[in-house]
């Protein structure tokens, strides 16, 4: 059997990878009094008279809903709200096993922006977070805006920012193996798509001010109708030295490369036109925008994918289970980007000096501390 | 410690009487594969091309909503959404106990008509049934019927339909406690809220024809501009015999009496004034329409309650897990009446002629036949 066959095998015989569960027993009349009513009408009234008393009483402390509309969902497309629910309820479980953040998908039957919102805000009372995820730009920059406007809840399109957040860890690793420093770095990043637009703004946050960002078309030119607004004002806040043309014209001289783009669209040539030490991601998935051996054969030194089957795989897992469970458990009613540049040094952080090297630049996804130390560090820069 | 004291401090400690919990092992990298990408990318692609694979590969076959407003919680009123979670968890845990059924619950942060069931409707994809529960009269009505039509997933009101099975499997067994028949029988309905709307279409539906229903003003009457439209459909096709007057004058030679109304306005005069072996369900809560001792003292032979320290607690834990266990498994569209016959026979029928007497017409919430007895009946009557 391949992968393929076998996860669907498997999927018939879960018949859905997550289940409810009780924490409470109920065995007898008593059990069921204090569980239920009249018993549970104490913690109802508490709470009818101290919304805030939701946190103590309730599932709210520590529970997100994943949220989609199915128009995004990983390389496959437009696939709506049914097809979906896999990948959703995959989420959902791997925020429980890696993070011990209760999570439960909702795919929406809508794709109008409106709609989305206010259907969120609707179900919002019982849930502590929203994970927005695989939802098509530009509308994802509208409904994460407007709700966390809306919402005193975390809001937090995972697409966007947990990519960010696991590029930015393994750019900082990465420049420690090649012994760079930012502010001497030119970035091309490959993708004005949400995670090509967060991935350029959080770099921007952490200190890069030289970066290129490119779409099909080239480099994003500073006027263009056809950009969408988050473009536009990426294109106005980067490229310094106005470099124009194509993905090779920006690759020259470049130091870091980031595609979240298409595959097979960076040749050797590209490559080896680079700075040297060249570092490159490339996510494009499952077929990068160049293999890891071409790229290194022709003198890039650090590669990653979002492959893991190659080394240094930026897989958001190391990332959003932590950050959620940071933001649940400091009561934050926002992720902001101290919070996210505090993840992303975490991550990098839990790879030690003597581990670091070209083929190690982030933490595996089964390390047991991942989830803890991220959220620890996204808990400590709540305030600020 | 008091019942109500023990209560909130164990919710304290719960803080949420709900986890989720993965059905899948996630202890390799191959795990992750075959969980989340790149394997889950294969069951999202066959329910694009059908949707009905939802069913196959998703928690949809397995899971329903706890959907409230927070309108009528309780005897507690409009509590709003954050105060009802508590008893929504509870409803959510007590379908996963006695039930099986993975339910999650959804409190809404708005009280408008259309906006409750544009929400619902939009979130419906991951959810095999939807459990509307203490949303006020006359609202759930139409949000309840609306819902039926526009999803192909069972809707179902508790509040009404939950009660009105439970109330009609305790009737069937006190008439052959009393060895009386439905044809000769006189019911009054007190309560004319969706509880008593339900109870009353249902006892209709079983074969009673002589029904009055009262509200706070006495009998409905038949023309009356303060009902709405549920009351006086219910109005215009009750009370045969045309009887006005108050409760009182309408218990006079009844034969049964049903009680969600208030406490306490039930006299033992007008118990004295029904015919011989009344039956009473006086289920005000937590202080019923007339107390158990009272109603046997001035006549009355069977006397049920809403509490579990008097004998025949009508409790509609003995029906709404097997009705959704049942319509999940059978794949039921509707929830019909002829579903809602069948579980009211099921539980009646869990009573055997040895255990049946006065105080003893109803099986124990705790019965861990209930939920499959119940399931069954509903899954046999889903084609009809």
């Amino acid at each position: 059997m391949t992968t393929n066959e076998k996860a669907l095998a498997l999927h018939e015989e879960w018949k859905g990878k997550l289940a409810t569960q009780s924490k409470c027993k109920l065995h007898t009349r008593e059990d069921l009094s204090l569980t239920y009513t009249p018993g549970v009408a104490e913690p109802c009234k508490v709470i009818a008279n101290d919304k805030e008393a939701a946190y103590t009483y309730t599932i709210k402390s520590n529970t997100i809903a994943v949220v989609s509309d199915g128009s995004a969902v990983l390389g496959l497309g437009n696939i709506g709200p049914y097809a979906a629910m896999p990948v959703m309820e995959g989420k959902a479980v791997l925020f429980k096993e890696f993070g011990n953040v209760n999570a439960f998908p909702i795919c929406l039957d809508t794709q109008d922006t409106e709609e989305i919102i206010q259907t969120v805000v609707n179900i919002a009372p019982a849930f502590g977070g929203i994970n927005l995820e695989d939802i098509s730009a530009p509308r994802c920059f509208e409904i994460e805006e407007r709700l966390n406007e809306l919402l005193d809840i975390p809001v937090f399109h995972d697409d966007q920012h947990g990519t960010a957040i696991v590029v930015l860890a393994g750019i900082i690793n990465a420049l420690k193996v090649v012994n760079k420093k930012k502010e001497d770095c030119q970035v091309v990043v490959n993708g004005a798509g949400s995670a090509g637009i967060a991935i350029t703004k959080l770099l921007m946050t952490y200190g890069f001010s030289h970066i290129v960002v490119c779409d099909i078309n080239g480099v994003l030119p500073q006027k263009a109708d056809h950009l969408n607004d988050m473009q536009k004002y990426i294109a106005d806040h980067t490229n310094p030295k106005h470099i124009t043309g194509t993905l090779a014209d920006a690759l020259k001289d470049a130091d870091i490369f980031i595609g979240v783009s298409a595959p097979n669209i960076v040749t050797s040539e590209m490559v080896a036109s680079m700075n040297k030490d060249a570092i490159l991601f490339a996510m494009a998935n499952p077929v990068p925008e160049i293999m890891p051996d071409a790229a290194k054969a022709a003198g890039a030194r650090v590669v990653g994918t979002g492959r893991s089957d190659f080394p240094n795989q930026v897989n958001n897992v190391v990332a959003f289970p932590g950050i959620f469970k940071g933001a649940l458990e400091g009561r934050a009613s926002r992720i902001t980007e101290e919070m996210k540049l505090a993840a992303a040094c975490a991550i990098a952080g839990l790879v030690s000096p003597e581990e670091l090297n070209e083929d190690f630049i982030l933490p595996e996804a089964f390390n047991p501390n991942v989830a803890q130390v991220v959220s620890q560090a996204v808990k400590e820069h709540i305030h600020e």
